[in-house]
């Protein structure tokens, strides 16, 4: 019995789009008001889906409570009202991107998770925006 | 031409997380508040998607008003307003975890669409938690 | 400088409706489904309106940060993964209907916020119904 | 790097479901109420998923605001505030059903963006229903 | 004790805004797309507010489910998919904008609920528009 | 005959709360992790309702172009994908809490719309808190 299991978390953070390799002209031409010098923001929210057998005895593929405890620690706490060009090393040499934040989510939460199990990261940057990534 | 049509549906529930084989004290470890022996409830919400050749006379791929009287009768009906561990027989060795009721879902469904569709059981326990199962 | 406040919350639970001086036949007919003597269900969701003045120097009518720890406190501690018919004292002799819901909240959140404050509570029993209740 | 990127998209239109082929008698038999003479109408609602490589550069799959644009001038432009089955000549032959909507979508889509990308399109005709197409 | 209970519902329908008295240049310059003269259409949702003394014996403002047919009968049945200038009398001599098709649910209703209770009608054309009448 | 009409607008945009005559210390303790020197952000959702006397010859309180253009024009172009403490000048000698932006953008609508008519302002900073402010 394979089955999929997902729970959604939240953090809000500033951000900006940036590639320090180019010219301030270029980052605003490719990037637009996403370059912003002083940062802008977002509700950011993220959906992590995991995919695997269910435990006969509990009827889990993973118990929520887990899940919710890996998320808070590895995501909801370091990323939850920071900047994430400035506060967070993973965007030191990445560009905060809706997807390259589903990457480095995904990359955080497979460190936590049995290789037993898919890993999927659906990050909304708004209601209008989200990235996908399952590795 | 292969699409898929989904529709939603909606039920009002009580629930408690239990295995039967284990001491009260494991289940409440294991299954924390969910084990409440009182129950507790939730707004159920699922979605049936329907993946199959669309019908050139119609256009559809299964005509919403039969996929909307299958849910009703099959799922909506004998779900809404109970309590699944007492009067839900597929539950009475089954735990309604998140996963084994999308699992119950599928298979009540399945028994009613022709084998040339696939179908696939979201099912959301409240916002934050949610499966999917695909058979 | 007058404004409001809103804060959400949220309790899964499970309840009845019923009334002890009828008889089962008349509690039937009256509350119909959500008489179900196993109990059912929902994801409630609630809204604390605190409206008074500005404290210039925070911007704040309330701290939000003073607003949730109420919230979790008074409310969702206390209600979430519980009967209310069974575990809830306040409903022992009132019927938990929405809008009854909403006042028990009402006045739980009153004996922690001064008198300054005019409260509001919006109590959500499913997407479709919801009661508001102001002293 | 493969990931997918989302777009919404909006449009609200009157359509109607009918088949020239068959008699007045027959369209209201199998499409019902949705087949009314005068039309009825819908507040659409879509999602662009584009899947392929990150550019490392910008790390983008695909620049929101070029997929923004796309969207809007094939799809919101000529469709928002019209009346599918007589303002568009896609639907002139062809049943304005939420799967075929979602397929005219598709293909607009599809020929404005790069072979290397997969283009999903989920066509949301009510909160109730909604369509997914992949090609 | 007083308190308001509110029910929600929908329709889906077509509309154009439109005034017979003057010239079809002047309609377009005034409502713009809107007066589309083969219409366009939206999922308008509705919340009817019912404010008055809870009834000791239920803990009931009104019944959800006598509000719920009252809701069902004058509302849903006779404007969902329909064309709202074609199809509905009250539409004839009125312009069917946001603001008037709340003002004539709210007259339905008001026909069918005792005076002691205050009746609030939330109209959506949209999740971006929406218009309040309380009378 | 009086209604209220209201439209919906977004911005997102980084900020952090702050008292300047406050230690770094005291402005910990007071605004928690809101205090964040490098600021974090919000997708902002905002609701504008006017209210005031329908005009017979269109149907409307306000034409909902106009009040769109009022809010493109005064809020959301000088607001999105900005820093509030930094790029807005209103933000320099107050606080950008939810109660005090919503005052600001009250007071900017205020200026572009009749003294017949009543404004509302609900900001939304997350789905879990907002604003109101009637003035």
């Amino acid at each position: 019995m394979i089955a999929t299991i997902n729970r959604r978390g939240y953090f809000n953070a500033a951000h900006r789009l940036y590639n320090k390799n180019w010219s301030e002209n270029k980052n605003n031409i490719i990037f637009g008001k996403c370059a912003n010098k002083n940062y802008h923001g977002h509700n950011y929210e993220f959906i992590i889906g995991i995919t695997g057998k269910i435990d006969p005895e509990t009827g889990f593929v993973i118990s929520i409570d887990t899940l919710k405890k890996i998320i808070s620690n590895e995501i909801e706490k370091p990323f939850d009202h920071k900047n994430l060009n400035l506060d967070i090393e993973d965007f030191n040499s990445k560009n905060p991107t809706t997807e390259n934040i589903a990457i480095v989510i995904w990359n955080k939460i497979r460190k936590k998770i049995s290789k037993n199990f898919i890993i999927k990261v659906s990050l909304y940057e708004t209601n209008m925006n989200y990235a996908e990534y399952i590795g």
